[in-house]
């Protein structure tokens, strides 16, 4: 279902290899609302190789229908044991491989900057953030699962930078 | 260019973001002989999310034009503080969202069971799996650059694990 209504619209990304949370907001002027949003999920029963197909595929079908205008995809960190980050990274450049493929461009935050674009502070915790989410985007409840929320903190993050980004190409250009 | 030829044909990959290498090699009966070999290269004057596209285009190539049967990537080893490692697995998985979506089952070698497989030592040197390369594959010069050297030994530890596996089939199934 593609849209016709004027805005911009980013799509967000929370990587992850067994979770990956997305979320598409749309602004126009101060109103942000959320089109979609969810959560792929792939098992270890499947091959790792197939795993990243099966993010890929279901990512595409979200470009494909809901035509954002650029993706924000947040930024990792793990420690210095983490065994699992190996896979985390190779589903994220899957991520941005598909970005590449359709043309878009990718904006990628911190984890401390979409803190602090969504409840303007670094620290906020997990609770902060998904109620600061829910009153943005006008939304009945907290939304679930975690990954989407996250995702949904990184596209409304997207849009901020962007405006940023506005506010001071029009400073510099009056 | 497709080969009409009989054999087993493995893509080896070393992967990289600055430089990939890839190695096709064939193997009909107990000879083995090189189909293709090079690397690619992204420079960092071009965005991250166009350097994975254009590893995963120019990979994608190879694979049209010579019909692998499996493919065979390496396995990365990073220190504690490598700033390029989360963008070599990017490359990574790239490299395996293509295998995925050629049907291509993948084998990952440690770097010291491709030492083993070319050399028969896990702690063999460059120079000494390049000599062997060029030994195996009766080519008339070390194949250059390095990273197709590395892809090269690489394909060549998928046809030995093949063969391996293949074995143990046949032991187990007479």
């Amino acid at each position: 279902m593609q849209s016709s209504e004027p805005g911009l619209v980013c799509l967000g990304v929370d990587p992850g290899l067994a979770r990956l949370g997305y979320g598409l907001v749309r602004q126009s002027g101060m109103v942000v609302r959320a089109l979609a949003y969810g959560c792929v999920e792939t098992g270890p029963e499947m091959p790792f190789t197939q795993r990243l197909l099966c993010l890929y595929d279901a990512l595409g079908e979200q470009v494909e229908n809901r035509s954002p205008d650029f993706m924000c995809v947040e930024r990792l960190f793990f420690g210095r044991n983490s065994t699992t980050a190996e896979y985390v990274w190779q589903a994220r450049g899957v991520v941005m491989l598909l970005a590449a493929q359709r043309g878009l461009s990718v904006l990628e935050p911190k984890p401390s900057q979409v803190k602090m674009a969504v409840c303007g502070t670094g620290t906020a915790d997990k609770t902060q953030i998904q109620r600061m989410i829910q009153r943005l985007l006008s939304l009945d409840a907290i939304p679930r699962p975690d990954d989407a929320a996250d995702a949904l903190a990184v596209a409304l993050t997207g849009l901020a930078f962007y405006r940023h980004e506005q506010r001071i190409r029009r400073a510099a250009c009056p």
